[in-house]
């Protein structure tokens, strides 16, 4: 890019090297940064900074936050006797959006898959376990996500706390809502079928 | 998202503020930041306060640059004799990939357009004109858009320029290399015809 000098070029590296930014979106994104007032872009980059900086694991639930505690966790109204495991940070977001869970939740950053090489002790599972003995939890939803590591993760996470005599149950899979059958594949639709309810 | 820590979300809404990134993207390029290592971390945030607080124009063709003359004026192995009249520094990039203009820009930083009140005096037209009669110009091809105003802009152009002497061109409009004449709009294909040369 030697038609760019070298501080645009540097940023428009920069961009692209963060993902789904391809090199004509990291130029549009560059030039609008740089017809943006001073402040603003100092913002950006503080809010950058700041937050990888702080972020941590919340020592309860494992989400990333910038506390000791997530807003889930300190949350009193939060019932604490439900927890619902997740893969990641953003699928608790996205159960959070529902507004209708007021359980909390414990996320594994990963699902067991042999493949990646990444075994049951490369995720927050043994973490999820103390939290099992320390707490009086009643039920744990198992909420990975419907891929053959998500479900692996949650087979294993089932064997692992049957035991303990705690309720352990897994979100539905099936045809989504709005959902056309003819578009659907054939997996999801046999899940649908295998979990049937009666009407 | 008061389920994600404070500096998280002021992060995910600083990105969500900038060009085509939805709360999704925003919420993915987030956590892909916080992931990084600090130090990747910091060179992007310096990047962008960096490249915004050093960017000005080029003193003689006013592209974006960081220097006081952008690495194209100041090549010595540029004919200074042709002028590519650009609309913005993205236009200058575009034809620069092409390798094959040996020639210097002018970046105008807009184009004429009454609807959006933007007349002659607010693009760097007069700086153009200061530019041709300081040095010894042989032809100013007019580069801008194929748009209504990229079209206002070339036709503003040729009539303030043609009383110098001076040549001025105009890039064709026609049929794009590789374009279905089925999928292309009637405007282009009348200017393909218009535009047409003899084999």
């Amino acid at each position: 890019m030697e038609y760019y000098s070298k501080e645009i070029s540097n940023l428009i590296a920069e961009l692209s090297d963060l993902p789904s930014i391809g090199s004509k979106s990291a130029q549009r994104l560059a030039f609008h940064i740089l017809g943006m007032d001073e402040e603003k872009v100092n913002d950006l980059a503080n809010a950058i900074v700041q937050a990888r900086k702080n972020v941590r694991y919340c020592k309860e639930c494992f989400t990333l936050t910038d506390d000791e505690l997530c807003p889930i966790c300190s949350n009193p109204k939060r019932n604490k006797n439900i927890i619902m495991v997740v893969e990641d940070t953003r699928d608790l977001a996205a159960y959070e959006k529902t507004g209708k869970f007021d359980g909390v939740y414990h996320v594994l950053h990963g699902a067991i898959s042999p493949m990646a090489g990444i075994g049951p002790g490369d995720i927050k599972l043994k973490e999820l376990m103390v939290r099992l003995q320390q707490n009086d939890v009643e039920e744990v939803i198992v909420a990975t996500n419907s891929s053959l590591e998500g479900e692996t993760t949650a087979a294993y996470i089932s064997k692992l706390i049957k035991p303990t005599g705690i309720k352990v149950s897994r979100i539905a899979s099936g045809v989504p809502v709005g959902g056309n059958l003819e578009y659907i594949d054939e997996v999801t639709l046999l899940r649908a079928l295998d979990g049937r309810t009666e009407l």
